[in-house]
């Protein structure tokens, strides 16, 4: 495999996860070609991107970046011809991933790496479908919407090669997101995980009827939520811990930690335990719409997102400028 | 009980949790008679809030605000003599606690409120200690240091009046916190079984060597993290489901939600699994310093704390203003 630069991306379906991909993509200054079999699929997609564009403009383009550097075709084989990368956002079906690395692996000539947003199912899997070069297949998994959520999970099936793993990572850092690197494929990957056995214990507590829905969402955001977007648990344990760091945190509070796991709950969510949720979620709601929410919503985020990039430079300016 | 203005807080214990609510109640403009056994203590006391008031100062004092409103005293009748209400925050033991409750309600008037800090007691246990006026004991629960999150869960015990509840809710939503109701008493209450619930995920994937401690906390504080000090889980997953909302999302993410559910880990924290852990936050750290830490951490989380007051006043100006 070369270093050759990654300047050309093909994307491989374009809804929610695909057009978001796009835009970034182009606001990173690079030229993207897209496909999807869906009718109207071009016209939604050129919509999503002019839609997302007065953000990425805020979080700031990359010299280049231009929505007129998006091309688009319903053919496979001319999406990807000269792309440097695949971006696949298609079906979460085996069946149909494993034909479809298959046709990618005639048509990619073999530098090319092959990234997957899959979410659900594993690359060592996935791979099974492309007979000469697996191992320029990847997982590299972003957290929805990738053009404002900067995380991306990298994790390689059993033939994925450890020189895809480094490129990939190396291309997601250099266009500004932060790539996390999983030893062992996991179902979920990290974040997804980290979701769900949270959400486990906000919906046994409203479904129990210890808080409601409101209640429950200001216990996180106005508490430990509001530290979750700063830095990561392990960090803010050390933090936790006094003067005596994460070595005194343990001392103090395994104790009391482990006794809490202990009562955590196992909900279920048969469709009784959903019409509690959803009926509180809409006392919760009132009469905002969801476009209001979202609206409030993003626009805290991009603050939060400026204020975390001006922290960062401000703890090694040396670092962030060079980038 | 009379519904007369709480003007005059008695704290107990002057930790870092009475500490912290110490330097709150004054720069709300209250008056605090704080008291705590420890030698040192008063000089301790006024140094926290020395060196908390900048960032009380850029959230905003209220008028009359100013440190010159404490005093501190060894002896508890003279702390709570004339007090409105009394934030307890001594020792997590329950011999200690009924007893220091005994004493209170030989002190007290009626009217005044005790509200215990404590996260590891029931007030159902800890107000048999008191005799004739149980009824104005209430667990008010800060998440640590409550004079910058604003998360405050109350929860009665069995003696506990509705009357104590509410007016215990309208004090500290008077002074800009933010309260939840818990229906029933749990341990942990709320925020700390959430904060449980992820580290029990966090610490189960390092220790199995799926991801380090940095990268870990990259997953949480760029992926998930950034949403839930904007929102809860609930509403996000309302707006996750599009314009169909929340029966959308469960209606398209149950299925593979409960499928993670079923492989999230169960981790013991054995000396070997506290020492791998502690060894990957080691490597995270690296040379900064955990002053360095904490200055970043809450540089952005008073950052974070203006935009979500922007946010609120932009969604609702009305109700914000007449606060």
């Amino acid at each position: 495999m070369s270093d050759k630069p990654i300047r050309r991306i093909g994307i491989i379906g374009t809804g929610v996860i695909g057009a978001s991909w796009t835009a970034l993509y182009l606001a990173k200054g690079l030229k993207v070609v897209a496909t999807d079999v869906a009718p109207n699929a071009e016209a939604a997609l050129r919509k999503f991107v002019e839609k997302a564009w007065p953000a990425l403009e805020r979080l700031g383009l990359s010299p280049g970046a231009s929505q007129s550097n998006l091309w688009f075709t319903p053919a496979l084989a001319q999406a990807v011809a000269n792309a440097d990368l695949i971006q696949e956002n298609g079906p979460e079906r085996i069946d149909f991933k494993q034909k479809l690395y298959g046709e990618l692996d005639q048509m990619l000539s073999p530098d090319v790496i092959v990234a997957s947003s899959s979410s659900g199912l594993t690359m060592s899997e996935i791979q099974k479908g492309a007979a000469s070069h697996p191992e320029r297949c990847v997982i590299a998994h972003p957290f929805n919407p990738p053009h404002l959520i900067p995380l991306v999970e990298i994790v390689g099936g059993a033939k994925t090669s450890e020189e895809t793993i480094r490129r990939a990572a190396e291309f997601y850092t250099s266009i500004g997101q932060k790539t996390v690197r999983l030893n062992k494929e996991m179902p979920g990957h990290v974040a997804n995980r980290l979701q769900g056995a949270l959400a486990r214990e906000v919906y046994y507590l409203v479904a129990e009827g210890v808080v409601s829905a409101a209640d429950v969402d200001t216990a996180l955001s106005w508490g430990p939520g509001l530290r979750w977007g700063i830095m990561g648990n392990m960090m803010l344990n050390h933090l936790g811990g006094g003067p005596g760091g994460i070595e005194h945190f343990f001392q103090q509070f395994t104790g009391p930690m482990t006794a809490w796991w202990k009562t955590l709950g196992s909900p279920v969510l048969s469709p009784e335990v959903q019409k509690k949720l959803i009926d509180s979620v809409h006392a919760e709601v009132g009469s905002r719409t969801i476009a209001d929410l979202e609206a409030e919503r993003d626009e805290v985020l991009l603050g939060l997102l400026e204020l975390r990039k001006k922290a960062q430079q401000a703890a090694a300016p040396h670092t962030v400028a060079a980038e």
